[in-house]
């Protein structure tokens, strides 16, 4: 059994020697020339090399940036109401040719068009007015702006328009609110949840060419930029400034920061630098009557009465639009590791994730989790290797800190203890940029091995970290062979789980068995049904599980003060009112 | 010159050797056996041994913890509008037999009394059937409820009630909102604004009994409690469960967590663990009406709807009163360092931060600076002791993490090349407890030697870094010897300059001198009039320098729709209307 591993004595603890590897307390290192297999060597505190694993993914890695659907096809996805499957295609120019129409929302969905003003032609004349050259009417251009990009709702809207200042979004907003025709402010269309796009004829107002920085401060790392820029060319802009964007989304190559802050998006950092209502230092935001609401400041300290920020924050541009962002960045990590480990069960995944806190301290920056059936999918459709052996739970750890080797001592203290004490019992280590993703990739194609199995039906929660997992076990025993597979992943270190249930075709007695029942359940834990998609226009409907009628109540009014004709991303966020 | 050092080797880097001291690159260790004096070896990266001069603060130092006017009789303070200072003091049983009766609100200020009724028998029989034993009328209990405890303003309500249960704070309003009585919540009275005691007769809703944890989770460090627990208590009970709470103030002995999210406190671990916007995971909040607001979930992600709890949160009662608190506890620090240091100017304190950022990390806890007349102020008026030689700038850094060797690695790769580049021109270091505190009140007791020094003009200002002590510059020159002294210190890491001037008593045309130039240059920088203190009842007039008139719109609009008859915590925040 030892024949197939290389031992070496090295100085010191190391990390990241060219390919992942583990290294033993004792600094004997065992590299395995041989290929994969069972090969834990009980009682022994040795760091197993697994550089073959990770290194072989490299074809198959893909970048964790993704930039929209054109390069997206492999997630092509249906729509039943909280669903995705690959079944339903698009026939855009962006879509592979063979993908047929989306159905309109207005025909899938049971959705009354409210009684808004019709497009006419002396609108667009008023448009073309305020944003010369700046209406786009052309049918081919608007299709990728009506659909989602999971291919699950469908506006037709027609007419889009593309202002580059925010004084343009209130002279359009003024325009609008006089002439009640209702608006669908868009990013970057990356949405998990349909509020991205019109539900019927909605104006889309996009923030494609509001892509300027406005200021950034080398010192403190505000970041001042406009709403449109893409969040993925922010992050390049600070890194080479020596510091980071606060957050990061698979969807960064698309996505906008104006629509992060208005989807309050989670992500990646979260468990890091928080949540946006702590990173955001201001925002201007144009309300629905065309006031521009200037709160951009970039003061991390500001007690001047009623943060009104906040307000705008996550509420899915129902409020106001949002149009320029002041953001902290923090300083750049200069050391970045991620380990990938197996688990024996749950509970361990649980204790491995309270040992990193107390052994990595402030240097964890991300603690993932996906289970034994999410790998068989990415390693079964989308053929990446798992690097681990087969386990009943996988984590991904993620260090990001100022000094390399003091980040390493303490990862490798954390490993030693984890496999020491059983609480892993197989793992990798990667520490540069291609292994990192590698690891990265297994976590983050869940989603895309899930749509290749059948339809989907998703649910994206908010639980105790401790009673995490159980919904997902309660739901294997309640399907049965209804479902083809039921797959439990997410930001375990943020306490939230993205639960997937699969089956051949859409089923509606499926269907049945999931919901409520997963909302009843997330409910009586006081959980979230939507931990940081949102709500959009696919879950408003099921708010009421996670708060209470005062909550609702309080959020109509909000909604009644703040846009009085309800122009603004209506059909979304808020149930529809009897 | 060497004679006084004592040299000792030592085979790697250590901090906290019983006392404060500095270590050098190469392990050379020069402890101070002498008294102080300049003592800087140019060109040698020495670490200079202060341990008399730590040492011998003992006993003087003021505990970074106070509770309450009763246990700070050197802060007795009067007011001008926004002043404080020795002259006034009171008569109740926890102040000095001489301090005279602090002046009416309603006689200092231009302030009318609303329309709402006054309390009758009957209310307070309705009020005693809510809350047996819970209603109090003896004038002299009241009394500490109805002064601030900086002693510069004066209500005159004549009746307090202390619930213990949201349901009863729930009763009572909807009682007080029938009837249309004015209620001033009231938590710790601590508040530095006049914003926590009444203007007038408004009865006084305490949270003192409201005192009980209610849970609190080991795994992810998540507390709930009733929003009248007392911030030191939470502390301690937090700590002993490996965790600490994510704000630190002064006032910790007295505060209560609920005015602390009511008032959006700032504090001492803001730069590391960011606003309560971002800590702070859910509210209980009974609003005006009496409604209860149920929003006291503990996830981390909840992006269903809008985020109702960011509403409250600095809003200092007058949308609703907060009744409990689920907050995010962070995991407690195993390693904490202060180093205290000279700079020559105020472009060196810039880029010490600079500095401290890279090479700290994510261990760089605060930065606080204060400037030479600050230090003056503290060694004449308290009898401090400097630990270092006189600089023009002194910067406190702290530093937090969880391993103490790995921390004092990069704080003496920090203090090294700050020493050798000339950013810093002398310093100490502290480890342990007691000399952490020591070097702490140096910056904490300016507020109280200031109280000492005459009448006070005190103002709290956010300001972008770089331009945050030419304010003060600006003012030395302009007031010339008006003033006995214009100093700045504050939380330099989050852009927060507390502006000091004092006069021997109170002097029109200083403040007249003073102000509106101070808040014009500060809206001149985009900067806000009140970082941490908020607005309460005495800078309700200049929240206009911070904010854009729609702004205030919208704030009058949503105080409006939370609280339509007006009668939670009249007078504050918002400016007096037309």
């Amino acid at each position: 059994m030892v024949s197939p591993w290389k031992t070496a004595s090295v100085p010191g603890l190391q990390l990241g020697l060219g390919c992942g590897f583990w290294i033993c307390r004792s600094y004997r290192l065992l590299f395995r020339a041989g290929a994969m297999g069972p090969h834990v060597v009980p009682r022994q505190l040795v760091w197993l090399s697994r550089w073959q694993a990770v290194c072989a993914w490299g074809a198959s890695v893909q970048h964790r940036t993704w930039a929209g659907v054109s390069r997206m096809p492999s997630l092509l996805s249906s729509g039943g109401a909280l669903g995705a499957s690959p079944l339903v295609r698009r026939s855009s120019s962006s879509t592979p040719p063979d993908a047929p129409e989306v159905v309109l929302t207005q025909q899938r969905y049971p959705v009354t068009r409210l009684p808004f003003s019709v497009v006419s032609a002396e609108d667009l004349a008023a448009f073309e007015r305020i944003l010369p050259g700046g209406v786009v009417t052309d049918p081919e251009v608007l299709e990728a702006s009506n659909v989602d990009w999971l291919r699950t709702v469908r506006g037709c809207s027609k007419v889009l328009l593309r202002p580059r200042t925010s004084q343009e979004v209130a002279r359009i907003l003024r325009y609008c609110h006089e002439r009640n025709l209702a608006v669908n402010p868009q990013g970057g269309n990356t949405g998990m949840v349909g509020g991205s796009v019109p539900v019927f004829d909605e104006i889309i107002l996009s923030t494609t060419l509001m892509n300027q920085v406005i200021s950034f401060n080398s010192v403190s790392g505000t970041l001042v930029c406009q709403a449109g820029c893409v969040l993925e060319e922010l992050s390049r802009y600070v890194e080479e400034r020596g510091f980071v964007m606060p957050l990061d989304l698979g969807a960064k190559g698309s996505c906008h920061i104006g629509g992060n802050v208005a989807t309050n998006a989670g992500g990646l950092r979260f468990l890091r630098y928080g949540s946006l209502h702590g990173t955001v230092l201001g925002l201007e935001v144009v309300l629905a009557d065309g006031t521009v609401l200037d709160c951009l400041t970039s003061l991390r300290k500001d007690n001047t009465g009623y943060d009104l920020k906040q307000l705008f924050i996550g509420s899915e541009g129902t409020l106001g639009v949002i149009t320029a962002v002041s953001i902290q960045c923090p300083p750049k990590p200069r050391a970045v590791n991620v380990a990938f480990l197996g688990c024996p069960g749950f509970a361990e995944v649980l204790q491995t994730f309270s040992s990193g806190k107390e052994l990595l301290g402030e240097i964890l920056s991300a603690y993932e989790f996906m289970d034994a059936e999410c790998m068989w999918l990415v390693t079964h459709h989308l053929r990446l290797a798992s690097p681990v052996q087969e386990s009943p739970f996988y984590v991904l750890v993620e260090t990001s800190g100022s000094r390399a080797g003091h980040d390493s001592e303490k990862l490798s203290d954390f490993l030693e203890r984890a496999l020491s004490s059983g609480l892993v019992t197989d793992g990798t280590v990667a520490t540069d940029q291609t292994r990192l993703k590698a690891l990265w990739a297994l976590r983050e194609r869940i989603s895309e091995a899930l749509s290749r199995d059948g339809y989907v039906y998703k649910y994206d929660l908010s639980l105790p970290t401790e009673r995490l997992y159980d919904l997902v076990s309660d739901l294997r025993a309640r399907l049965g062979s209804q479902a083809k597979h039921v797959v439990g992943y997410g930001h375990l270190g943020d306490g939230n789980l993205h639960l997937n249930v699969t089956s051949e075709v859409f089923s509606p007695s499926l269907l049945a068995d999931l919901e409520p029942y997963v909302y009843e359940w997330t409910a009586r834990q006081r959980g979230s049904v939507s931990a940081e998609h949102g709500l959009g226009f696919k879950k408003r409907g099921v708010l009421s599980y996670s708060k209470p009628p005062e909550a609702l109540r309080l959020m109509q009014q909000l909604k009644a003060l703040l846009d009085p004709k309800g122009i603004l991303n209506p059909y979304k966020t808020l149930p529809a009112q009897a």
